[in-house]
């Protein structure tokens, strides 16, 4: 029997003492975790061939047991990350705002660490070391749950941050792992309120839908991008290609690929085929509406006719939906009711269309002629990514360690200050 | 039958509205509000009174009926709050951040209204103003759901906001209000997630735990304090004795009185006794672990032995219970298990022992020689409060304009800036 409860309060526990790491000792740490990563590759491998193999019988495909392998190459890039992230300034405990009251209290809005995350994750075990070093860095503890295709991989990956912990003398429950496969643990893990302060769910919609609907604990849901381009009617055609070229094709596995163009009217007879010629040779699929498919249908590219949820599918693979609207109004208006508000942009030389455009779509991220592929913390300047959030409370876009503290007022006086 | 669907489609389509409107337009809005509030009292009084007469036959007591009730000068107080708002800055459009990144593109980060909220109070007419203004301030759309001994004075309000609504040409729908008190319907606002962004209960620790248990869209929990003051060995007992006076009888049936003192056993002595002496006139009621009635047992106060959930109340009234302990320790571990993490303080003349305490005692607000009653939008110098919130996420402490907004960031290249 896993007991939750007492994995949240060692967690809680754990949490107070990380709270109070300076951050020489949080970088002794994460140097601790990075020469685990390259001295115990053994161990970590051996644990990981058992998830291959399994992977191999149960006849998993060849892309997602890819994603599963570890190997010296893949383990050594894992430590190099954790090393980068000693480099990066530690959020907690600056101030962000401080004056003297009226009645003399001088109050200080003091950066702390949120204290005790959940993580739910699926396959890929270089989320485990990644997650735990983020929260470390920030003084944060965390109880994670990996898929279970992973879980020889992601315990000995466990062991490796516990000894770590050890030697850096903090606890070792800052970081726990629920071993037990079971989900129902992940139903009570969502159930822990009184010591777990955020839930971050990393995988596909039914993840994300699970933990809005489950969890008493707030939720950062993100990482789900329905990304759109508008191209507007003025905007430079030939260039627009490109910026839909880079958006689509750079990288077809991640949340910021594009999934929609919406194209102006008056331009889809001469964007379209330039569009249908450049994305050719990458061997696109075009999902288009009744006008796009109808001028499409005249290029040498695979189109299909849009159907059922096609405009409301994160494609993650060489598949492009496509539609012609009237105006930008009518861009808007499907960009509000199809996109997952991640990222989305206007292609245009009008001013007065991208500042329309700008205000009026609601998204994390919002582009004028430009890539919908930026939105990343790295390319944010953020240092790490801890996820993208497409919600609006608390961090939205991408999320570096900045997004994993809150904050406390601290007021001090001299007995004699009254409200 | 309501229809909570087109309830929350009709806020969504109005946030897209009032989104859009300057600061002169929502300025404008909030004055003929304010004018309204002051010009119908008529029809506000009128429904005013069948509230009162029903929860007269219904025999609520007295301090219940005073809270429902309207008079002319609790309109103009309104009225005036209302106004006081137009001088406030608008904090929607300002921009954060603002950066090159070096791919060239510019990238802001840019403050905007959150879209809808979802409030759901108790009693207090004067609410529904409040948290309109303050919705419609920021850009906010709001649904808007009362206790049920107020439903006659909250229509009669809400439709003095339409009308400033029609006025000032913004839309309607901006501030909805759920007149069927039937309670399905706030189980079914909890699930609107596709329309609503964020809910606020203002109420007791039921409707928290409620809305935390079945809503699927973020709850900004908050408004139950349990506090606390420790008075550590080094103390000014002279002066402990009367922030300890302030903290509980300044007034108490807001959320940031006092509930309990926790006493370092080296001091109890000669403190206890003081301290009872000081609060003997007010009549407060002393609920004592064994300890503290052993010492205020001898003095002449009323005083109960602490039992049952007593450490965990939050009193709203002239009661405070009191525990001897050992240490700063002791207290710290007191309130952790304790307090609902409001405000908690330390009063002390060492140094190390606040900071200590600072560190440790993880409140939205921690005080050293101050007054818990500080914890307080306009102490804060917020200009308004929304509410008091103890959760971590997004805000903490005292909520403001500001924390009614999120931000998007805007990236703008010139087709060329490659991810």
């Amino acid at each position: 029997m896993t007991d939750m409860i007492k994995i949240g309060q060692q967690a809680q526990q754990a949490s107070y003492t990380l709270a109070q790491a300076g951050t020489a000792q949080k970088n002794e740490l994460l140097t601790f975790l990075a020469q685990g990563l390259r001295e115990q590759q053994g161990g970590v491998l051996a644990a990981n061939a058992i998830d291959i193999l399994a992977a191999q019988q149960a006849g998993l495909d060849e892309s997602l047991i890819d994603r599963l392998l570890l190997n010296n190459e893949r383990l050594n890039a894992m430590a190099d990350d954790v090393e980068r992230l000693c480099q990066l300034d530690d959020p907690v405990g600056e101030e962000t705002e401080s004056k003297v009251l009226e009645s003399g209290l001088r109050l200080t809005k003091r950066r702390v660490p949120i204290g005790v995350m959940g993580v739910i994750y699926e396959a890929r075990p270089n989320v485990t070391i990644d997650i735990a070093a983020l929260a470390l860095k920030t003084g944060n503890a965390a109880i994670l749950r990996g898929g279970k295709e992973t879980i020889n991989s992601n315990l000995a990956l466990l062991k490796v941050i516990q000894q770590a912990l050890i030697s850096a003398k903090l606890p070792q429950h800052s970081i726990q792992y629920i071993e037990n496969t079971d989900r129902a643990l992940v139903a009570q893990l969502l159930k822990l309120d009184r010591y777990v302060d955020m839930i971050i769910p990393r995988g596909g919609a039914g993840l994300h839908r699970l933990c809005i609907e489950q969890s008493t604990i707030p939720v950062i849901t993100g990482g789900i991008g329905i990304c759109h381009l508008f191209v507007e009617s003025s905007a430079d055609l030939e260039k627009s290609v490109l910026i839909v070229e880079n958006s689509k094709t750079q990288r077809t596995s991640v949340c910021n690929a594009l999934d929609t163009v919406l194209v102006s009217q008056d331009i889809a007879d001469r964007f379209l085929p330039a569009l249908a010629q450049k994305l050719a040779p990458h061997q696109v699929l075009f999902k288009a509406d009744e006008q796009a498919l109808d001028i499409l249908g005249r290029c040498d590219v695979k189109v299909e006719a849009a159907a059922g949820d096609d405009f409301d599918t994160e494609w993650l693979s060489l598949t492009l939906s496509v539609a012609v609207v009237s105006d930008s109004d009518a861009a808007i208006s499907h960009i509000r009711q199809h996109s997952s508000q991640h990222s989305d942009g206007i292609l245009t030389e009008s001013l007065s269309q991208a500042e329309n455009f700008v205000n009026q779509v609601n998204s994390a991220a919002v582009y004028v002629n430009a890539s919908t592929r930026f939105t990343d913390g790295s390319q944010f300047g953020l240092g790490a990514e801890v996820a993208v959030s497409t919600q609006k409370l608390h961090a939205r876009g991408p999320m570096g360690l900045k997004e994993l503290t809150t904050y406390k007022w601290i007021g001090v006086g001299d007995y004699l200050a009254r409200p």
